[in-house]
C-alpha cells in the first residue's frame, strides 16, 4: 500500500504542474502565482511578466523530477529539473527553484530561480 | 565601477564556497552547517552525515553558477549548478538548492535538495 504523500509534496507538485501548464498555454496568467518580491534587482509582477514573455516565447517545458521540502518558516521549497523544447529548437535542460508561501488563502510564489542547464565539460 | 554585491549574495556565495570546500576536504565537519530539519523523511544531522559519507565518497564538486535570493522570511535561497568529478569517473552535472537561515549568531542550512543532472533526451 502506497502511503499518501506528505502535504508539502502535494502542494509543491500541484503548484509546479499548474505553473508549467500555465506557462505553456496561458503565460499571461502566471502573474497571479507570484507575490512581488522586495529587495530584488528583478522584482515586481510586471517585471516578471515582461521577462517571462520576452525571454522564452513558445517553449514547452516538462518538469521532472521535482523535490519538495517544508521550510522552518512554513514555506515549501521546490526544486525542478526539467526540459524546455522551443518550437524549432533543441531540447534543453533547465533547473528551477520556487519558494511557496501561504498568504491569505492561497499558496503563492515568493522566489523563483531559473537556469538553463548548460554544462561546460571542456 | 562595480558595485558591491547585495548582502544575500555575499552570504550565499560564502556559504556555497565553504560548503563545497568542506565537502571536498573535510566532509565530517559539514554537520556544523546544518540544523536538524523537522518533518522530513531524511532528517537530523546524523542521518545527513551518513548520507553524505556513503553516497558520494571522494568526489570533487565545483559550483558555478550560483544564484542567491532573499526570502520574505529573512532567509537566503541559493541555487547551485555544478559539476562532480569522482576519482575515476566521469564528470557529472548536479543541481543543489540550499535555504540558509540566521539562527543564533550564524547562518545555517535548514534545507538542502540535491539531484544529479541526468537528462533523458530520448
Amino acid at each position: 500500500i502506497k502511503s499518501k504523500p506528505p502535504p508539502w509534496e502535494q502542494i509543491g507538485s500541484s503548484f509546479v504542474h499548474h505553473y508549467y501548464k500555465m506557462f505553456d498555454t496561458d503565460r499571461g496568467q502566471l502573474a497571479s502565482l507570484y507575490v512581488s518580491m522586495r529587495h530584488l534587482d528583478f522584482q515586481g509582477k510586471k517585471a516578471i511578466m515582461d521577462k517571462l514573455n520576452v525571454s522564452s516565447c513558445r517553449c514547452h517545458p516538462t518538469a521532472k523530477p521535482t523535490d519538495h521540502q517544508p521550510t522552518l518558516d512554513q514555506c515549501i521549497a521546490s526544486m525542478v529539473v526539467g526540459q524546455l523544447k522551443a518550437d524549432n529548437d533543441h531540447i534543453m535542460g533547465f533547473h528551477q527553484c520556487f519558494i511557496l508561501k501561504h498568504i491569505g488563502d492561497a499558496w503563492v510564489c515568493t522566489n523563483d530561480m531559473f537556469r538553463l542547464a548548460i554544462h561546460n565539460f571542456g
